[in-house]
């Protein structure tokens, strides 16, 4: 029988991505939503949290699609109501309050997943497989996409929390730290803000092991979101944002499309859910900090939407 | 007998705090000094840390004094060797860094210590104490003092992974997470930082449950260093840097030097290789990057020493 769920802020990524995979999934029925702009059709809405989780007992898991900043305030609420709660990336504005999060659902016994979507892409367990007995001589990231396409008129982006160019940089980051054999760790980087702006709309990594990244906001025409890496035993490439997988420089698999991505994200959690367990792995996070914290920094041009 | 401990950077830290402490150390002995631009009279004097590992297999511990960027590859070198490894504050210029660090001294059955000697100030361990079963209503932080008295010339406090007024800063967040009670994570801050460089000369920060903190590095005359925690039995205050204690607006224990902090650390370090334990606590440095990562950055006039 589906266990019975509430998505928490009905935005574009929950419109996009939550609620299809939600009513495509056997595991979770859609039982609620709250939000103060957004609704589903034909499901029980609330703008109220408090609310919801005092009048819905039978809902016992929440997925909080909002922004970061004001994310911690309902986890902490969900956990404190005993529901085991779903986190979209990144998990939280800060790392202490996600380590607080972790004790704090440890502590109660509840489930708390902070996802990472890109980790679920087609091609990034094989990938993973495949580089789990090599040696990694270089790799490079490459992502680079239009921020007026994918978050149009989302000022939240680039005030203080919304992490700018590592909102979609930290995707690679969180295949990055999934598909290397050995961690890595950040050497250097330069970051690239808008002079009207708060968070960076570029940025260059270099990392230990040979390992660099580039990451850019203002692509427009073709979208690119590549990872290529150099092994003892030939290349390795992940196009598509982990979508499709190259060996040698041959296709060996893929799809275009990353529909799957949040189907399978729901599935791990009603498995988490099932075995009273939690996935939280900061490292993706980890390594944003330490470019914010490490970074040089460059100004540009002035962005608006 | 005392152990053997080689001190790598020497520069005014090592001179100031870490080779009195060893000299009035009973556990240890210093047998060797790597620096490219410093010696200590009547010690064994390296320039280069490679040869100085492999010329003194009987020197099985060093505390690593240099800038943190630099940092890291000399404690990678140094475990790498089989050698216990002691690090300054902060403990890396990164966190994953650090988790790297941790994890291959895990690995060799060494001793890593990732010191904070602020948390050896003379009061820390009773204000501890004393708010263990103390409910916290409102704490906040005033860490003010003269760039230019303690970090004469240093132009990479200035550079990035310098840190800025958080090299201070981070003290004060060393004792604050020691002595609280509970966790406390990052909600807000604003980082000041002068028009021509890469780090902050100022910052304020606003934590969960009522702690504020306000850091300065540019306060001429009087230097400030107190810690005032408001509680359900009334205020508690830690001065000069957690060396004097108040508890109601009375004091109770305290001295005014600070000249038992490394020596406590060097101490622990001691107990720690004879434990075959470490002890590496990231709450301080997390705090840092979350502000960096979270903060609204804004400008102000140029800084020169």
């Amino acid at each position: 029988m589906a266990r019975k769920i509430a998505l928490v802020g009905i935005g574009k990524i929950a419109r996009d991505q939550h609620v299809p995979a939600l009513a495509a999934s056997a595991d979770w029925e859609l039982a609620a939503t709250v939000s103060r702009s957004g609704s589903v059709d034909g499901i029980d809405a609330y703008t109220d949290f408090a609310e919801m989780l005092a009048a819905r007992p039978d809902i016992d898991t929440v997925s909080l699609c909002m922004p970061p900043v004001p994310r911690y305030a309902y986890a902490e609420a969900a956990l404190q109501a005993g529901r085991h709660v779903m986190l979209e990336k990144p998990p939280g504005a800060t790392l202490a309050e996600v380590h607080t999060l972790q004790a704090m659902a440890a502590g109660k016994g509840l489930t708390l997943f902070a996802t990472w979507h890109s980790r679920m892409a087609h091609a990034v367990a094989p990938a993973k497989a495949w580089l789990a007995d090599k040696t990694v001589t270089r790799a490079h990231i490459t992502w680079r996409e239009d921020v007026r396409k994918w978050h149009p008129g989302q000022d939240w982006v680039f005030e203080p929390g919304g992490m700018g160019v590592f909102d979609p940089g930290i995707n690679a980051l969180s295949i990055l730290t999934e598909i290397l054999p050995a961690p890595v760790h950040l050497t250097s980087a330069t970051l690239t803000f808008p002079a009207n702006r708060q968070t960076p709309i570029a940025a260059d990594l270099a990392f230990s092991g040979g390992v660099t990244a580039e990451f850019d906001w203002r692509q427009t025409g073709p979208q690119t979101w590549n990872i290529e890496v150099d092994t003892n035993a030939g290349p390795l490439a992940l196009r598509m944002g982990g979508n499709r997988l190259e060996l040698g420089g041959v296709e060996v698999a893929g799809e275009n499309s990353i529909m799957g991505e949040y189907p399978a994200l729901y599935a791990r959690m009603a498995q988490l859910v099932a075995d009273g367990t939690s996935d939280v792995d900061l490292s993706p996070m980890v390594h944003v900090a330490d470019a914010l914290t490490l970074g040089r920094r460059l100004f540009t041009d002035p962005f608006d939407f």
